[in-house]
Order: C-alpha cells, then structure tokens, then sequence
C-alpha cells in the first residue's frame, strides 16, 4: 500500500505535469501510532511472560498544574496503561522548589522499577527553577524524551545507536518512512531550531544522510529556502504561516504545529490548526500529515517506545 | 582597515557588476592568530601579577607516536611556552590500553593545576581503543578541544555560554568576524559533518543567526548548494575539491582543508593546499582563508584561548 502511494507520486510528479494536480496523500499519525501502540503492547506482553510479571516503568514528573500539562500527561498515561506499561505520574504543588524537584528526579534514577522518567515541561512553580538542570539530572539512561545534553550531543554528532531520540523529530522520521521517500541525499528543510522539535529534526535528517537547510526567525528568503525542500518538517508554532504556493511540487510536508484559531462555527469557538495552511498545502504537496491526526500522536507513541526500548536494555544490561 | 574591506566588497558586489572583479580579500589566519595570542599573553601576565605566579595548566595526553600528530603537538605547546600556558605532554606508548588511558585522564581530571586537557586524535594503539569512552571521559569543565558529548550536546542545542567551542569552528568565526560580513540572516553553506569540523561549524552559524545548510558525501547537488551560499565553510579533506565557478559572487570562503598533494617544482616533492580550488576561488569571494596560513593557525590560538578562559573559570570559582 505504501510502494502505491510512493508510485502515485512519482506518477503525478513526473508524467502528469501541466494537468491539475490531485491533492497530496494524507499521512496519517493515528493510523501510524495505533501501529506502533500494538507492536509494542505485543512486545511488553513478551517482556512480562518471559520475565516472571516484568513490565517496563515510566515515570511522569510534574510541577504545578497547568491545563495544557494535564492534558498531555493524561494522554500520555492511557498509551501507557493499554501498552501494560506501569506509568506513574508523580504531581509537586507549584510552590515546589529547586531541590525538591531534583531530589525526586535521584529518587527515580535509583528506582530499579523506573526504566523511563520524564519531567513534563514547561515547569509550574512560583519558585525559579533552572529548567536545563532539571532536564539534564535525569540519568541519559532513563532519558526517554532524550532532552539531556548528553543524548543531544550523541544524536548531534550522529552517534545514534545508544541514545534516546526525542519523541517528536522521532515521529516525524517514522511518518516520513511510510510515505516510502527515501531521505538520503533528498534537500531537506526544517523550519524551527527548538531543543525539541527543529534542532533534534536537524539532526536526525542529517544522519540519515539528507542535505538539511535550517530556517528560524531570522531567515529573511522563507518561501524561497521552502520552494527547494524534498522534505519538509515545520516546527514553530505560528498558525497557518507556510503557504502552499511556496511548496515544491510533490514535497513530503510534515507539520508539528498545534495551534488554536478562533472559529465561529464551532461549538469551542477555537479550531486546531498547523503551522502549515492545509488547504493550499495539500494541493502541491506529494504527502502531507494532517493537524490534528498527524506528528501529536506519534509524539505520544515514540515515547512509548522508547519507554520499551529502556526496559529492554535494562533485561539486557541485568544478564551480563 | 576591516571595514574598509566590507566596504570594498559591497562596492564589487553592487556596484561594478559586469566588470572583471577585482580578486578576493585574503583573510590571514596567520595575521590573526597573532593577534590573539598576544591578547592572551597579555591575560596570562595579568593573571600572574594578581594570583601570586599562578599559571594556566594544559595537559596533552597523546598515545602511540604518529609524525603528524607530533606535529600538531610541537605546535601548540610552542604556542602556550610563548603565552606563559604551562603546558605539559604525557606521551604513553603505542602499546597502551584502554584502562591505562582513562587512569591518565581521570589523574589530569582530579590535578587542579590542570585546566585545559587534550586528548590528541586518532589513538595510536596496537590494542583496541574506545574513541568516544576516551574523549567522553575527559571533565567536561577541563575539556578545552570541546569534544564530549555534553559540550557537544550544549552547542548544537544553543546554550553556548557555558561550554567550550571546539577550537576549528571558533577559529573559522573568528576569522568571519574580521571580515565584517555579518553572519546573522545569511545564508551559510557548510560542506562535512565530522564532530571536529563541519557538525560543530553548523551549530555556531546556526546559533548566530545563519539560515544553515548542510552539505557531505550524500549531496548530488554540490555546485547548486555552493552557489547559494553567503558564507561558505568547508572541511572534508578533498584537495581542491570546491571550484571558483560554484561561488556566489562575493561569498566569504573558509577553507578548513589541509592536503598534500605531488609537486615537482617543490624539492619536498609536495605541496599543501585546502579543500578550496584557491586561484579560481578567489576571482569570485569577497573574502578567503588561504592554505596554509588561514584556518590552521586559528585552530591552535582558540585551543590557547579556550585554556586560558578554564584558567578564569577555575580562579572565579576558588573566589566564592
């Protein structure tokens, strides 16, 4: 099904030109997450019979109580419970400080039943908490969002076997592979330079051998830097901003915004939209992943596993 | 003076377009590095006066006996005799093992009088060595070539104030800076992806503002990306590799290679030249590095530079 939908595109890209284009083929995070859910519930379930009872631990560390926060954590923890990973979600009040904060972070990197520990960002307190110490006191081991400096130098300088790639540019890698557009040597182009999204996507673009062109703020010839990307991933947060106009004919675009517009005609009176103008985009794109359905929930399902892959390297680890 | 070579450059770019151009502004790494290392004698000397005959300390751990390597170490202990660096070369024998290595390391780790501590590459061992272990091993706050992992992962994530800059790149900016060419907004090509030269490089033009392209051995379209490029970085290791006819017209050339390559009319039988093709490259630049005397020198006066900022580091510290 895949090797159809790569034909559809060559077929459109190189025999159809000058007739009106078909829209893009939507590349599905729901469908793709729901994929990698079940291998990886089948695998926990492997783990548990071969190993007495064993399942892999997440720990979700959380200061303050912002909605947004909430949201994520608890979508975090359903994935966790139907995959038979043991997830706990540890909450500080919002008057926590510093240290508490990093004593419970050495409390989870000693715990033998942790295998994953995030600290879900941004932090909520009243108190001035330095966010890069936080981050990088979790053990590189049971880094599972892989935002320590250590597993961000590995992943810079291409040193990918032994380090957790962080949850989102993972994701978009995974969705990138099904459209069957192979990466190396492609021009790739990546908007954004977040410790998160754009600057991780840098990376794993780059080892997988593409030509990758990093834009952000100061980039003064956007449409243009855009106009030559193979492979599109855009990650900065402003609703809408690529057009479609600026797309190269049949491009892969993978879109990482989650922004809310206001929309009379919705009960909410707010509609999610990307960082990519759908409408236009999905008229010259070859793939293109929807908002919401696409990048979110696989940013969810890469965390899972990597959760996965940490219990298994600790089962490897106990043998020797 | 640098600004009037700005001005020139701006005057053939803009102005005298369909003239023969006048040829390239040459950058002199040689010039440069003098310069700084003055500045850093002068820092040394002051540091002495005011701390009772306190010196900054580097320790060159170097493995095996390779001519090439002997070079590059004769060349910067020369350089920190002549700064007032106290530096030392603990040469261990080709028959080394790992273990033996590390116990060096973690002794010049635990040595105050130790500032600045290099490891030289590649290993010269008959036994099988961990690269990676090795230079990770080093205390990131001692490791003044800037080539862990969490100096590493500090960079490519732009938090450059606590790290060290790895000494090739920041020698390359430098000499960017001389030449008055803001990096902010412009596009920057760099050619090579190696943790030494190319993956750093990017991360600095990146994180002063530069729209980045990567480009290696993947890259089909070498001469088209080359063409776009404002400021030009390149460090593969291929003689001449990059011709004058790729240039954009006016771009600021750094050239990071050092080959050797047959030359009869030399009674050595060779000759050094870049990656750059120098005779045809600097008929369209605005400015470039020459080779030798360009960035090769730069790369020693910033392993000086980031030696004697440990130094500072250590004495700020001893004060609170």
């Amino acid at each position: 099904m895949l090797s159809l939908a790569a034909l559809a595109l060559r077929l459109r890209v190189s025999g159809c030109q000058g007739r009106r284009r078909s829209i893009a083929t939507v590349v599905s995070g729901n469908r793709m997450s729901k994929l990698v859910r079940e291998r990886l519930q089948k695998e926990v379930e492997k783990m548990r019979s071969q190993f007495s009872g064993f399942r892999p631990g997440l720990l979700v560390l959380q200061v303050g109580d912002r909605d947004d926060s909430n949201l994520y954590i608890s979508s975090k923890l359903k994935a966790a419970a139907e995959i038979g990973i043991d997830a706990r979600h540890v909450r500080l009040p919002n008057t926590a400080r510093q240290d508490e904060v990093l004593q419970n972070i050495r409390s989870a990197n000693a715990n033998v039943s942790v295998h994953g520990l995030i600290v879900q960002l941004p932090l909520d307190s009243v108190n001035r908490i330095d966010t890069q110490l936080i981050t990088n006191a979790v053990a590189p081991e049971k880094d599972v969002d892989g935002l320590s400096c250590i597993n961000a130098g590995k992943l810079s300088r291409g040193d990918l076997t032994d380090c957790f790639l962080p949850c989102t540019p993972n994701g978009c890698m995974e969705l990138i592979r099904q459209t069957g557009v192979s990466v190396a040597g492609k021009h790739a182009v990546v908007i954004g330079r977040s410790k998160i999204v754009g600057a991780p996507m840098h990376d794993l673009l780059l080892w997988n051998h593409a030509t990758v062109t990093t834009c952000h703020s100061w980039t003064h010839d956007l449409p243009l830097q855009v106009g030559r990307a193979d492979i599109l991933v855009v990650g900065v947060g402003r609703a809408e901003m690529v057009r479609g106009d600026w797309l190269k004919e049949g491009a892969v675009v993978i879109d990482c915004g989650i922004n809310q517009v206001p929309d009379e005609t919705k009960a909410s009176g707010i509609r999610v939209v990307g960082d990519v103008h759908y409408t236009s985009a999905n008229q010259s794109a070859g793939f293109i992943t929807p908002v919401p359905g696409g990048v979110g929930p696989m940013t969810v399902a890469m965390l899972m596993q990597n959760t996965v892959q940490s219990a298994q390297r600790f089962l490897q680890n106990q043998k020797h």
